[in-house]
């Protein structure tokens, strides 16, 4: 059998251990091993999910130096204050989603004598993991995955192989807690990686209910196709530019302090987040002049972070590379910094607003890590309409009502193209928040519905809608029948009630 | 420009009006017109709704002649006293939705400063209509049509050629509406017919925002695809055979009124429904045999209903051979009636369990019309689990608790199979209910978590889930700010409430 072993970023150095590459038969015996979770007790479900969290933090110290190692992401306040925490309380989240049943919708309409909710595929759900949350987005711990199994629906993961021995730890600490919830250990199945043709057929198996995406738009278009052809849904977030607009108004009033906290937005992480802002919109004239004048300034002065790996070094360099090709000027950074290890230099670039216009496709090419690209707009509205759909937007606008008139103008058009909005303040910084979308509209995910972040409505991508019509009471599901122990939140009639059907 | 004329299925005969076949410069022309509805005021939207629907209702005698004439559908009581209410209930269920924004969800987490909810795609869906329900699924006036213009889009109609003096007719309605609710004329916007090249490279522009499609798997399968290509959300609802079984307990307790009900639904509408009973399963022994002799008799002398054109004919018939190719027996029909006109014997066919597990994908093809395959099984469970996903299944078990056992085995299967699971119902007749589903586990659908009827649900079809963070409060859309004066229902930090946030 194939293996392979993770690189440190920080040194280019192979680490020790070797891990598995699987073949089509693991695959599909691991479709085929699939248990079916929809008669699993919720109690169950949510014990896991809570265990697991308490697994993992258990083993904090171990996981951290783990993840740092295979990632070069600082243990703190990264991994450990930070991401560390946000995936416990994911996967706590999730188990009081399932408790609560609330992620069900449960409606009743009681005059037709019919009643929905929704409820598990009845398949496996594949999750993919992506390079840059070796814990959050972990495919055996993440977002994804939380919301999966909320959905009840058993997991069939494939770990990014930039962290296996992170993936590797926590899918033990998923193993214990799945035992002690009595739970089948198949319940979540791990694939440290696949090859691309393994992948694209497991996408595309109609014994799977539906697959969870987070990566590059390439990788992302490819598992599409697959699981389009079966009719299987995939949830894919594939990249993002996230536009940020400065109005004349708040560049008068701060400029500075928006410089600094736009670097700060730009380097955060070594610029590795799905929404780190890689475009900033500016008018045209003396402030934009001084807003990149400073910075350059600032971003020069920035130590490279290590990369997550090669691979991503190597994109960085191509994209900006392909941005100084398509007519953007290099401000500041533009290159590797010589070895051992994967690091680039934060990254600054310019365009015109007429050449952006000319070439907006070319120009709004992903660099992913420390870097953003400035375009010096005429007209920030016709820069506006130019842009693809993307999982955010922001505008800074002055604390008075100085911006109000381009802001109503610009608003409507960045909202249509972006799956947040934000107001003077950064993109990157995720809420798991019941009200975020981390989605938006093609090409930046694959459904403008659905959100990868937020519970619970994230849990609902794994779920079908499941109406009873004139099933006799006994037999329906608890958290439509008439009697409402749980106090669960249900749709009676029209109205929102935790009270029993009268 | 090429055109067509319809065909009245009574007769056989082309009727005098021609249509216009539109070319892609046509079609090109209307995605460019499409208007952003996103700010247009939801009172005007709900104002056209039921303006059109007060409309379609004050020239009833008219519409129903020309849908009669050109479907065969009886006037009394199918068109005038069914389906045109039913239509006009839909167009003001979604009115009632527009004012009431239900169908928003609003997401309000005050701690976070995070708010959502769901808007318009702020782009044109386009609504592809059926042939068997020219008004209630009309391209220009049925579900899709309204919950798209629900959802704030513009409509972009492929009507169906089959009846396209009928679609006109409501388009005019539709156009005088909107003119008097102040909206723009291209607002909605119709195509009698398309070259099918046309309509899969309309299906695939990135200018449109999703599509609606009800009809065959073939047609269905293809514009998905192109839909699919160009990150476009396609609802499509292809094909479903809504299996029925009867348990012992039901047969011994009622057997033959089950074979009048089953009977007169495999025959209502000359059995052109979606969710026709186009497969029944039965356990095998006596109380079968006498169950299917009597079927056979009353499908015998069930006089043959006009079908809605040549299509559903040739259909029906190259159906009901493969199924008899495949080892299905044929006891009563099987065959059209001579002309004039399209009419085809009520069909009823049977198979063995075991030839029926033998070749299940060859004997679950959909016969669209009057016609029923029963299975004679050995073990209701295999079969169960050899079905692939449809709109319905539905199980008839006796009144006291002898079926108990077998239901309670069988109905987590066909639930994961079926969008609506019924007990001692038929399929046929779906409610408007915010509790249906009318969708279902591909093939049948092309998502298992959303409905083609059913208000608000089938409207969030249509929609973009859009996220603020942080974004200033009188910026906010009206159904997000902190006063709540329409008292709409909003989750706010986890509580539904029609109140304020405080």
């Amino acid at each position: 059998m194939a293996t392979f072993r993770a690189v440190d970023p920080a040194t280019g150095e192979e680490l020790g251990e070797s891990y598995p590459v699987a073949g089509w038969p693991e695959v599909d015996a691991a479709l085929s091993a699939a248990p079916d979770l929809a008669s699993a007790p919720p109690a169950h479900i949510a014990a896991f999910l809570d265990g697991y969290a308490a697994r993992l933090e258990g083993d904090r110290d171990a996981l951290c130096r783990l993840a740092h190692r295979e990632t070069g992401l600082p243990v703190e306040p990264r991994l450990r204050a930070v991401e560390l925490p946000r995936t416990t309380s994911q996967l706590r989240q999730a188990a009081a989603a399932v408790r609560a049943e609330s992620w069900t919708q449960p409606t009743i309409d009681t005059s037709a004598d019919v009643r929905s909710c929704y409820g598990p595929l009845g398949k496996p759900v594949l999750v993919l993991g992506p390079n840059n949350f070796p814990f959050a987005f972990n495919a055996v711990a993440g977002s994804d995955f939380a919301c999966a199994l909320a959905a009840r629906n058993p997991v069939l993961a494939k770990g990014h192989p930039g962290h296996p021995g992170t993936t590797h730890a926590m899918f033990r600490h998923a193993a214990a807690a799945l035992a002690e919830a009595d739970l089948p250990p198949a319940t979540v199945q791990l694939f440290h990686d696949v090859p691309a043709d393994v992948g694209l057929r497991l996408a595309g198996d109609p014994r799977l209910g539906a697959l969870a995406f987070t990566g590059s738009r390439r990788g992302g278009l490819a598992l599409k196709a697959a699981a389009d052809e079966a009719g299987i849904p995939g949830y894919l977030e594939m990249s993002s530019i996230n536009p940020v607009f400065f109005l004349p108004g708040a560049l008068a009033e701060r400029g500075d302090a928006l410089v600094a906290e736009l670097v700060a937005s730009v380097v955060l992480g070594a610029g590795q987040f799905c929404t780190n802002p890689g475009l900033v919109v500016l008018p045209a004239g003396d402030a934009a002049s001084r807003f990149i004048a400073a910075a350059t300034k600032m971003m020069a002065a920035t130590a490279p972070g290590v990369l997550l790996g090669r691979g991503v070094l190597d994109g960085l360099d191509e994209s900006v590379t392909a941005l100084v090709r398509a007519g953007a000027r290099l401000h500041t950074g533009g290159a590797a910094v010589p070895g051992p290890g994967f690091r680039y230099q934060p990254t600054l670039l310019t365009v015109s607003g007429a050449t952006f216009l000319d070439n907006p496709r070319a120009l709004q090419r992903e660099a992913f890590g420390p870097a953003t690209l400035i375009v010096l707009a005429e007209d920030l509205v016709a820069i506006a309409r130019a842009l693809e759909g993307g999982l955010t937007a922001g505008i800074y606008s002055a604390a008075g009502g100085a911006d109000e008139d381009v802001y109503r103008r610009l608003a409507p058009i960045l909202r249509a193209r972006a799956g947040r909005l934000l107001d003077d303040k950064m993109p990157t910084g995720v809420a798991v928040s019941p009200a975020m979308n981390h989605g938006g509209p093609f090409p930046a995910t694959s459904h403008p519905g659905f959100t990868a972040v937020g519970i619970p409505a994230a849990i609902r991508r794994f779920a079908a809608l499941n109406c009873y019509d004139h099933v006799r009471e006994p037999r329906l599901p608890p958290v439509l029948r008439d009697v409402n122990p749980g106090e669960v939140w249900r749709q009676i009639d029209g109205r929102w009630t935790q009270g029993d059907v009268r």
